[in-house]
């Protein structure tokens, strides 16, 4: 079975090409010149014509939480509805988390995390191994990771009782995780500080969904992510850090590369588009102010006087942030984030956007913001470096998996929730409402399969594939 | 004529993958998956066996200068033997320099480098424009660059009175570049200053090749540098300072980087491997001490006990310098180094390294500074990012031009000027005598055809066109 | 002749306390504690009641331009005038620049100055040395300026071609003040460039007093800051940076000092006070828009968008500004500010502030930006140390010159230039119009004489006395 | 009772200056100008002839631990031992640390210190109230701090399980302390990742007294530093680090400091002039390779080679460090620091210093480290301006206590145990030993009382009283 995608421009990390790609199975086969005579007339089963389009590897990202437990709800997109939400997308990877917490073995949990994911896959995924409670077991389980292709496990300084680290243990994961070649990411904000600023700010009847983004100051962000640096430099661990919202944890970020650590972070949608001011603005008739629930998650929306937004697109310029993940996880209004109404605290974190990133950085290539190279290389090329996929993910290139998205430029995408909107994850509301894109997804193909085609879905559960991963081929 | 390179593994600037590369004429037509039979049997005229080697792009070496006049000499290299030189060392492109200086016509400056580069050239070859003589002439005449493919031009904040200019001059580029497109190229030290120095050191009696790098002092590159960034940063115009050696000129550019500004930088082998604490101990039979003078080069050689080497090495981890050229300016010693006995300022500047570049940044590889992927992004996908010919050279890619080296990391290379040894640029020495290098340049192939194989020279003059470059594909 | 002050509060660099002060002759003699009877009955023939005042030591403005030929003009206030200002205004020393230009000798430029000086003036005055003529006449005259009590010299990097130094002259007198002792004060304006913005500006007919302040642009401050920084790094020469407007220049002053290096920065009150937006706005019936002419001063006025006075504020606090002068420079709107109708670079460059820089620097006080103590060390005791007077000048302590003010909490001055306003510097306006002062200059003393008491002027001109300084008090 | 120092030179922060002082009672009420006939004779009960003298304020020692419980034992030194060595050493007030710890009350903690105290101090003493179990009843006594006189409170982020804050305790206590002005004391080190590394060590035979310094590793101050810096950036406190060692800890005060936040910190002379290398090679015949125990002490001692100790000299002159305590905290070697042969986690922490810290300041002086006016400004003035004491200590004035000491220039002091050495602290060693000063205090005098006086010792215990001190007179 073999699909030839003529007349696009293949774009990857370093930047665009004309070029003909030629698909056999769930392969890559060949790159072919346009118009080269000299393999004579290429034939194939399929031909996608791909004129005035890009084509591009499919996105991954490396982010994402299904059916994540958190706050006593589950977030709503459960493999299956989340995969196809990210096909629609063009997003043909997926890295979810794995969690272990305290008294729980990682064993188990990754072990759970498969049986979630097993068969329901419409794309490719592999796990991170979240670390929520690091003890003599955790610290031993992390020595199998490598073997089970899980190469980054992640902490939180954050969530004090649910995935918090202490420094000692942050200090035993990384000394474990330097040995072994893992990758240490970090969710860097300081809870126990933040659990007292949000509990002040409850007591004091400051309530609204607002009140989130105050009490995780970005004081608390910089700070952690400061510390995480010099742990990360005490122990000769590479470090990641995920979801970086405030400007000041960039300059950390920028200071620690300046003098030569293996040091990354991503920054997601959220944080170069959305707003603590637009938060606080947030109105709707069923919820009122309880509106802005919607953009709660953590680290949390940042104030647009302060700048924040723009640092964020600077670093992604800049490789001072090198890729963008989605951090997706989704929650309804209605019955989940509904939990926090009262009390900001017990409002579910997290916003779905699993499906939109392709457009919402496409977009940024519009406005000028990043090359049409580095929004590939931010989106696909990147993330499969940074966690061990490249070479069959993040390229479009001979051997690699055909994971192929023809982008039309030319197109336009409506994101939101309602009629002709483009919203397929498995929510109540789309975080992305109104937001429009100049330019389209037009197919989407994994391991040669055509998952998205002229605005029709041909996926499947279980399609998709466990991606074992290898080691980091992003460190310096 | 076709070729195929079989059975190695392709090396671009973000990874490696096993892959074919068939070859139609001088383009690359095809990157074919090793075993795919979706192509049923690929035939070639002409086919490599590349099994166990890396099939890289061809190296872009953007600084040389060919038979530049210096001194009162002319560098030793003519654009027949440097470019042939570059050649049997794996480079593919140059990109020289044309010189226009005061009283001069810019326009006449680049028709003598068309004039001396045409019909002699073993590969190909672009022009950067030299601005000796920032006046109403010459800014006029940047305005026809780009039309030329001449998409930067350099300045000289070093050398009063032969190719400097002062700020006021250089703000008047630099204002005139950022409305053209036009990337500034600097060498950024301070020469009115540099030249007291010089000068007071002469009249102590302090006259050996050593005190060259003793008046060319790191404070005057990282002021130079500084002072660059900053009319840059004034002008809007994207800055790129060549030949930097000093670790706090580094720390300049990381600090512009880091605040967004388009800030680029290149380093060359002598600073990543040669001190000045070498220089001062040279000696031979012939030259005694003033054996140092074949290192005498601008910027000169730093320190190794203040670490600059280092620095170096890490900015090109971190991408605060973004890639390696040579700035090959060979002299001989006699008749030309000897020039300066008696008086370091009367010593041409410059190394001839044109020929060992991909060599020595390989075995940067292998003592582990960078990773296989860096090598080439350093010294072929940057280069010809940033001069505006990726595309077509940089990148093995269906389309790109067919420059194409097959690298042996199996290979051994005794860099020298003795029998048994590779030197074959037009030097009464090398620079880098006794350099060992643990890999070897097979097969150089120039728009599909070989002139390099099997330690053979198979090239001639006038196979090497002249490039006309496109703008720079590496702003942010 | 013996004067007690009584009943006051003596203020000194690190705090107030309360304290009776006797002078005899022109010489402090006695601290002593109010109400002590150890030393009997303390008899004066004066006895001044400084209850519920502060009692601090005589002003000193180190940056004084008194009848400077600039443009074509004078500054108008003689020495005379202008001391007398000073007096009026709670300075009792100033230190004004001796100026020596391109093919004059330093030797004339000075005795011209003394010239100026003897017998004109109310209050105590040194020199500066300006050396606008870097040759070895100049370099040679330095050799002597210690012995004539002049430790201190000024290089222009701005205005090319009158008082301007390129770096080779800068570094050579560097040289010489580094071993001479003699402290490096610099205006860090990039001249050449700045003409060239300032020309452009003109012939695209901008030519209102505004433009003066776009053309000098912030860059070229920092750039020139940044420049002098690391040539003074590389002789070894303490510096001095006078007017510091940029909050970028002084990140660069910081950056040296927190590397250990003696470099120092005054700043002025218009930078902390007015901006380069008022100026934008600044009307009047006579003048409409070129009435901003007043404020034309180099360095300008900058931006108060930018935050520029804020930081100079913080800088004040935290030590990276170390002090404050006025750059009094004076010229009248008519027949000298005019000279520049039509072209703003004809405009005279200056503002006259002598006689309101303690009025002004207190508000500061008020207004909490600077400590009590930070107020006299600021305007008196650093000036004092940096500049060799310590110990005779900016200090309340036995031995010193009797230079006192009695300073008024509760008072209240009306800066400007009418009835019952306080104005008394040879100018047709004021540049400090409107401004309120929540503080009274009450009596002002110079070595034992009361030069200011009860609203009446007493002093006379030829009263003050040449300074002999000695080196700088203040190197690290 | 009056008292007359006569002929000596006054040196304040400010500088130095000829000048009588006249002791009444217990307090300064004259300077006096030397030869000045214009109070007649003076006449005092007793005269000190301080000819080629320094006449400094009497040395504030703001960090000192009497008698504290540290690791099964108590500090050697009880308040009237401590305080006597101090008086020797030419210090006149000590500020110790009143200790709360978890489970404890603050009042009964200070009420216990006061009772060790009373009576038995030879000079003047204050506390700070350690707060080792931050609770609501500390929270709540902070608030009556103020009114007994202790405006300085001191957390720590080292020694978990003892007086370990964790980062929500120091939010809320920084958070009073802002509401109150209480000034935040931090020792700076991340206790938690310590232990890790030290039980780490200890478990691997690494037991000798130099791995304490190894298991302390810089990074671990330099986050703690950064850390407490956020915390204190994000509730508005003040911050004081205690005994800085790491020149990475300093970068990080000079980088807050630079934004303008009121961040402040100590060194000791250990920083200055100890070693971790001189540590690992202590070696003596009763305890080999655990003589090096006698310098153990946390922060530890640092490695010359990084360059630490050059880093803290050039801090406290670039004031990014602004004085000099002891952290005397004295143990013997026999039975205390003795409890730790075999495991160094187990060695008291302590270093015995208050005696010698004026001289050991002055020999900077010797050596050319600092000036004249900065030692004073370094061991007495900035220490009671920091900490509320200034006007009646720290200074040479007229209604200060007269707390004054003679200093010798020409004298001479070897430190030491044995004979003819200077040792009184109550430490069966020195840790000191062989430093030779080229200096002597000569007199000591302590509210109008002589406390030492040509090699004798005439205080006693009760002397000292307790001293009440206001807010910080240093803030910015």
């Amino acid at each position: 079975m073999t699909t030839l995608i003529k007349n696009g421009t293949v774009v990857n990390a370093t930047g665009a090409t004309p070029a003909d790609v030629l698909v056999d199975g769930e392969t890559i086969v060949a790159l072919l010149a346009p118009g080269s005579t000299a393999l004579g007339q290429i034939d194939a089963d399929t031909v996608i014509d791909a004129a005035g389009k890009y084509v591009i590897p499919g996105g991954v990202d490396a982010h994402t939480h299904m059916e994540l437990p958190f706050g006593g709800t589950n977030a709503s997109d459960t493999f299956e509805t989340g995969t196809r939400a990210a096909a629609w997308g063009g997003t043909t990877s997926i890295i979810d988390f794995a969690v272990q917490r305290y008294g729980e073995r990682v064993e188990e949990g990754l072990a759970a995390w498969h049986a979630k994911a097993d068969g329901n896959c419409a794309i490719d995924y592999g796990f991170h191994q979240i670390i929520g409670g690091v003890d003599e077991f955790s610290l031993k389980a992390m020595e199998t990771l490598v073997d089970e292709g899980i190469t980054s496990y992640k902490l939180f300084m954050a969530y004090p009782g649910v995935f918090y680290s202490d420094d000692a243990q942050i200090l035993k994961a990384m000394q474990r995780a330097a040995d072994l070649g893992l990758l240490t990411m970090m969710h860097a904000e300081n809870g126990p500080a933040i659990d007292v600023l949000a509990e002040q700010l409850v007591s004091q009847g400051k309530t609204d969904p607002y009140f989130h983004g105050i009490a995780r100051a970005w004081q608390m962000e910089e700070e952690a992510t400061h510390r995480a640096i010099m742990l990360a430099n005490l122990t000769g661990a590479p470090l990641y850090v995920v979801h970086v919202s405030a400007k000041q944890a960039v300059e950390q970020l920028a200071w620690a590369r300046d003098k030569g650590q293996n040091v990354f972070g991503e920054t997601c949608p959220q944080y170069l588009y959305l707003s603590l001011e637009e938060q606080l603005g947030a109105r709707s008739d069923d919820y009122g102010a309880f509106e802005g629930a919607k953009w709660v998650c953590s680290t949390p929306l940042r104030s647009r006087a302060e700048g924040h937004q723009d640092s964020m697109w600077q670093a992604l310029r800049t490789n001072d942030l090198q890729m963008v993940s989605t951090d997706h996880c989704p929650f309804c209004m209605k019955d989940q984030k509904e939990l926090g109404r009262g009390d900001f605290r017990a409002i579910p974190n997290g916003i779905g956007s699993v499906e939109h990133r392709m457009d919402l950085m496409y977009q940024g290539v519009v406005t000028g913001e990043i090359s049409l190279a580095r929004w590939v290389e931010l989106t696909s090329t990147t993330p499969a470096r940074m966690f061990g996929l490249y070479g069959k993910k993040g390229v479009i290139a001979p051997g690699a998996d055909a994971d192929i998205v023809v982008y039309d430029p030319n197109g336009h995408t409506s994101i939101g929730y309602g009629e002709g909107k483009t919203h397929h994850m498995n929510m109540d509301h789309s975080a992305w409402e109104g937001f429009e894109i100049d330019g389209h997804v037009d197919t989407v193909i994994s391991r040669g399969r055509v998952l998205v085609d002229g605005g029709a879905y041909l996926g499947s559960p279980g399609h998709g594939r466990y991606l074992k991963r290898g080691l980091s081929q992003y460190l310096i």
